[in-house]
């Protein structure tokens, strides 16, 4: 019987010869990967993880296709629509892969007239990016998305969307994280009392948003001289814009602000956020959250509460370290040429925002064509699961301790001389009670493997247990049970009756594990 | 504040009033359909299942992009190429949507010299396929498959698969089916022993295919009228097609053919077949497989064993519900023009089969650009998971019992007159203990409900218990614990301390569920 054959040279290592019919290019497309191995596994935990805290929170899950009719994206991502992927057309509907899952999830409530639904959805989206795989910006990527459609008294499940955003983040181990909060309507409220006209506050609001990877010099000149807005108004706006704080001490200023409680959007804000505030003391997060007077976040369809986190880790560098980089950069021989997007920083981040989210309350009326009881306001979450799952691979010893696979026992034959056959029949029979138990049990795909060699894969695959079936004591109903990975204080092994085999390792199984899963409870433990 | 509100019209209701700026058509594209609701929960439950069963023999995962580059879908799918869906050229790489999940396997493979796995992939494919929503066939669906890619000892991994088969079904609390087996060798030869040229095997093959559909008679006329093969080739072929029964029997029939043992392709077959029946005994599976001589299989790339799973509610219908059938469809006035496609009777039958698979030996290799070592040998099975979910779903009573959300406790607040609060504060203070302590945990997102609105609610969401806030209970550091659905001998309910909530519901929901999950345990329990 033939062994696992030797490695093959990588297909691409031959491109010499190429007089054969076909000749593939074995690569997957450009801002796309395969998961497998250790990562895939990981990433896998990082979505139960996730899955068990919104279900926790009574939420469902839906499933949309990963194609909607184009008519429904078109319009929603104002210039980021050229990044929409088409599919071709082929006579019929035209269509284009979704965007992201909250433009689907809008289409979904107003389709079905649904009054009130929490849901989370984890998924591909597809973005014709030009990717820099580098910055983790990828053209097939997932999103983790919690929501809760419906119409409530005012901050009510826009405070659980918070308690979910800590309760996600603590679940994967991460605790050194702050949750920047801001609200859209004192935002606005804001800039109308400072003196930003209407039509220059999205302008505004996106220079201000860079005021945690640039000083306030850098972001007044951009309002000044790109944006065109007076010298007094932006020093107006800066006096706001930089401050941040508890939610109760903000809560306190904003409130003594007399000009601000004369502005109409300002003052319903600030009392939102003070309707807020029992809410999120209640769920006991108020030590994650900054009130950060320059969040303003890129969407436009957001219309209240609005937040972002970050970690020590994600957070942008100094600028210190931007030098040194650009430095390292520079004698890299890559200087790139001053360009539009040369005041997009994103190249000189950390992971970046690792969740965020807000109030959109007018999104899901667009599609109920203007019906009044159509409009559902909503307010959600979504988790930045690629860079969480950037964050949690490079702890520390975690990876080393990830198993692809779940298999719990090897089951090995050992004996020799000519009576020896190998048993393959009887480990098929052996593993196949096991199975039958419910334990995730493997034997080697041989007919006679050395016993050795058997050692080796169930040491190399990370398995707890052996079971043995020797040469003699097999056909007298016996196998040993050995615990494996112990090193020098090896297990001898005891002999037991097959018939108690299962009932034994089961036991012996839940001793060793935990009952949450393995690799769950491994991202809780290896913490930075 | 506002409570729920009424249900709006539905969108699609007011199709008069076209006067406002966008109107939006709400539908998902054809050939597909959103998830949600309790079919979303089976479906989890389906999928988590067959996991489970994966897992336990040691199989990993994988995620492949959900498109790839067109090149590596070209000439894989014969005529069915014609329903690969392409993206559109916006510069750039030309790319298509995945048709299946075995070329991008046979990719993944490939492309990383990998010698060994066995992996499993839940994921949706793409095919333009004309949708006929009602007979199950879809544009996105989804596949589950296990494969075994790897160079090893004949029918090792070939009778694994047939044991995960039985496991996958069996799990699913579906145990009424045969798994029909043959061996594309033992086909061939039979083919060469009854003098069919080697150019028409494949369409000889593909009217055998037709032998649980149709009787022996119309399989003749089509061989010999539609496929000009001489009448006494086709009475040769029906003397082996008709055959089957149990492998063992089945063996001793063809071992005993000296016409059949004289064919090298046969008798290759025959023994293949021969050294898997000890591993199939092994497994314990034998009493589940029927060895079928006409089991044909469309796909091409088939080289060895095959195997097809229906279940008597998936069966072909009979002679006699044909007839009424198509009685009934014909008093419709539906009456279809014969067509070339007429033979096709997939409208006729039920769901069809619930899982195929078989050995596929060359597609890696046709990747591997012809590398010798790169050609790895694969074995594979895939559950029809569409299939399956509607089987489970018609399973009367199944969908009753299971509960879209997970919510187990719903927290409420009771009392009256003016000093009543409401305590929307405290009922979150409190569900945030739960959700804490890993407890699924809801409360009504209004600030002063009423106690049997709350009691409705729970009720209704299937939550098995409630803790109520009372007026004069909850100042003293008191809640009640109240056992919700038991009808008549209503639960009086229990005060306990707030601060020993958490760990005396952890104990009464462990009491009422089982550590399986719910879904899953219903699925085993509601069989048919």
């Amino acid at each position: 019987e033939a062994a696992v054959a030797a490695p093959t040279a990588a297909p691409q290592a031959a491109p010499k010869k190429e007089k054969k019919a076909v000749k593939y290019e074995l690569k997957v497309p450009k801002g796309t990967k395969d998961w497998a191995d250790k990562d895939m596994v990981v990433r896998e935990a990082i979505f139960d993880t996730l899955a068990k805290v919104f279900k926790r929170h009574g939420a469902v899950t839906i499933d949309t296709p990963v194609f909607e009719l184009r008519e429904i994206l078109a319009g929603k991502y104002g210039e980021d629509s050229k990044l929409i992927y088409n599919l071709e057309d082929q006579g019929g509907e035209l269509t284009s892969l979704r965007y992201d899952l909250t433009v689907p999830f809008a289409r979904f409530v107003a389709q079905n007239g649904i009054q009130a639904i929490k849901r989370y959805h984890i998924a591909k989206v597809y973005r014709r990016d030009q990717p820099a795989m580098t910055k983790g910006r990828m053209r097939e990527f997932y999103q983790c998305d919690f929501d809760v459609a419906g119409v409530y008294p005012t901050m009510i499940p826009d405070a659980e969307c918070l308690a979910i955003a800590v309760e996600g983040l603590t679940s994967l181990g991460i605790t050194n994280f702050t949750i920047k909060l801001n609200h859209r309507k004192i935002l606005d409220g804001i800039f109308q009392v400072c003196g930003v006209k209407e039509e220059d506050v999205r302008k505004v609001s996106s220079a201000v948003d860079k005021l945690d990877k640039a000083p306030w010099a850098d972001v007044k000149k951009e309002m000044c001289v790109e944006k065109g807005q007076p010298e007094e108004v932006a020093d107006k706006i800066g006096e706001y814009v930089q401050h941040k704080g508890s939610v109760k001490d903000m809560l306190e200023w904003l409130e003594g602000d007399a000009a601000l409680m004369a502005n109409e959007s300002a003052k319903t804000g600030i009392e939102e956020m003070r309707t807020a505030l029992p809410f999120m003391e209640s769920f006991g997060i108020t030590n994650y959250l900054s009130f950060d007077m320059s969040l303003a976040r890129g969407l436009d369809y957001y219309t209240g509460i609005i937040y972002e986190a970050v970690t020590e880790a994600s957070a942008p560098p100094t600028e210190e370290q931007k030098a040194a980089l650009k430095a390292a950069a520079e004698k890299d021989g890559k200087k790139k040429k001053k360009s539009k997007d040369d005041d997009d920083n994103s190249e000189n981040v950390g992971v970046g925002s690792i969740l965020a989210g807000g109030r959109y309350d007018n999104l899901v009326g667009m599609f109920a064509n203007n019906s009044k009881k159509g409009n559902i306001p909503c307010v959600g979450v979504s988790f930045g699961v690629e860079r969480l799952f950037s964050l949690i691979k490079s702890r520390p010893g975690l990876m080393e301790k990830v198993r692809p696979a779940a298999t719990q026992v090897y089951v090995m034959s050992m004996g020799g001389g000519p009576e020896y056959t190998g048993f393959l029949a009887e480990r098929m029979a052996v593993t196949h009670k096991l199975w039958e138990a419910g334990i995730e049990a493997e034997y080697m795909y041989k007919t006679k493997p050395k016993y050795p060699q058997q050692f080796t894969a169930a040491e190399k695959a990370g398995c707890p247990f052996a079971v043995i079936l020797g040469q003699d004591e097999y056909p007298q109903g016996l196998v040993k049970i050995k615990e494996l990975g112990l090193g020098e204080e090896s297990d001898r092994g005891t002999d037991v009756k097959i018939e108690d085999l299962a009932q034994i390792l089961k036991e012996k199984i839940a001793n060793k594990t935990s009952s949450v899963g393995e690799v769950q409870k491994l991202l809780k433990d290896f913490t930075l």
